[in-house]
């Protein structure tokens, strides 16, 4: 596949782990078009849940559906962090100014960090030291209403563009909530908590057990208020800024006594 | 599925991502047997690079393959992440003493936890609050001796059952260097850095083009001292503690005054 020819504009990679029809991401492209040039590379298809999957056992394709002037559209068979890897290595010829994923059919706040597709990529992206955040709306119809996130989404993108003194290895992960009136916008940490997978456990027509997997959110700190559950809660956007770096190096010392190291 | 019955000893869940067949699997559930009832719960086939996937798109299933007093093998058709929330979920009427993955056929070193399916079931059984241990001999192959590991992984896993103060949220990385001899072993950071990911770019026989991953990891800091890449290289066991949680609360104030927040 050839590289992708851009201006001097600044050039916007954009992806999503809902897959390349998603309205999500249809309409983040269309927002940010002011601001640079748009390359979009996402999925063929849902991949929900997907983490910083990436995919090591297939080969990987690509597809052009589409090229304009300042537009691009693409269509893989990877997962969200494919998408970031293969654009970095066979598109472009120069890192992107901005990684933007989502914007995401469904809430990632909370513990769905770990697991969301959508902050897969942006992890990807912070790797590299890319300005990368992550969007999602806390709705998770096919045809929810994305029009009140715009303002927000390009003034966010905007600034990070903007900035000269992004912090390395980190990516912001934006919620925002399923309301008709936005209170404001708060920069917090990630509600600590887990999912209690109460799984529907199904029998086929030849008697065998199968699972499907659904779940609750337990929210082990409901009542802190520098968390993005409290604030989602109450009808606020949160940003989370997330690292690359999972090392607790606080825990160092418990842990070489545990281990007597 | 019925509820797996167990005795009074403690309870060990083990699981992998090169699949129910990997002999570092097989070994350490043997390696592990003298130090309580072993579940192992493993992915039918090889989930590497899987992460903290999870399946919402499709049913997974279970089947026992083994079952004799104080030992239980069962297949699954998910991900690491999805072998210990089934376990979690059908199997068990109360949480495991201890979670192990591994041992992996090959390094999850330096930033390539993010990747790691072996260390997703660690931050999954980090999220429970239980003691969760990935192991990985940096060696990728079949038959790899994972004999020279048996000491030192039966020390550690002794050690964290008996621990009565062990970090919520933290899961251990344990790195093992391809060397017929231990130097010693030292708790450390992960190293940053990054894949350079060198994709192997073919052509099918319909003129088509696909990807193969490959890549190379760049260590962005050789010389630190503090960091697992550094003293695998010399011939030692790395740990590394890890953390659940990624908000990275120190860039907060930097965030907020380039989004003018």
């Amino acid at each position: 596949m050839k590289k992708i020819t851009h201006s001097h504009r600044p050039l916007i990679l954009i992806t999503n782990d809902d897959g390349v029809q998603a309205k999500g991401l249809q309409q983040v492209a269309e927002f940010l078009k002011p601001l640079g040039d748009i390359v979009v590379v996402a999925p063929d298809g849902p991949r929900s849940g997907q983490s910083s999957a990436i995919t090591v056992t297939t080969p990987l394709r690509m597809k052009v559906l589409d090229e304009q002037e300042g537009f691009c559209l693409i269509r893989t068979n990877g997962t969200p962090v494919d998408c970031i890897k293969l654009s970095m290595n066979i598109l472009f010829d120069r890192h992107p100014d901005l990684i933007v994923s989502g914007i995401n059919h469904g809430s990632n706040s909370g513990v769905s960090v770990i697991y969301s597709g959508t902050m897969g990529a942006v992890f990807e992206g912070a790797l590299l030291h890319i300005p990368s955040i992550g969007f999602s709306l806390c709705n998770h119809q096919p045809d929810a209403d994305f029009n009140p996130c715009r303002d927000l989404v390009v003034d966010i993108c905007r600034k990070a563009l903007a900035s000269t003194d992004w912090p390395q290895g980190i990516g912001l992960n934006v919620n925002i909530p399923k309301t008709p009136q936005l209170n404001g916008v708060k920069m917090c940490r990630a509600a600590q908590g887990y999912w209690t997978e109460e799984y529907d456990c199904r029998v086929d027509p030849h008697g065998r057990e199968y699972y499907w997997l659904t779940g609750t959110f337990k929210n082990n700190e409901p009542d802190a208020d520098d968390t993005d559950e409290y604030w989602l809660d109450r009808g606020y956007v949160t940003i989370v800024p997330c690292s690359t770096d999972c090392s607790a190096v606080n825990t160092l010392p418990r842990l070489s006594s545990i281990l007597g190291l």
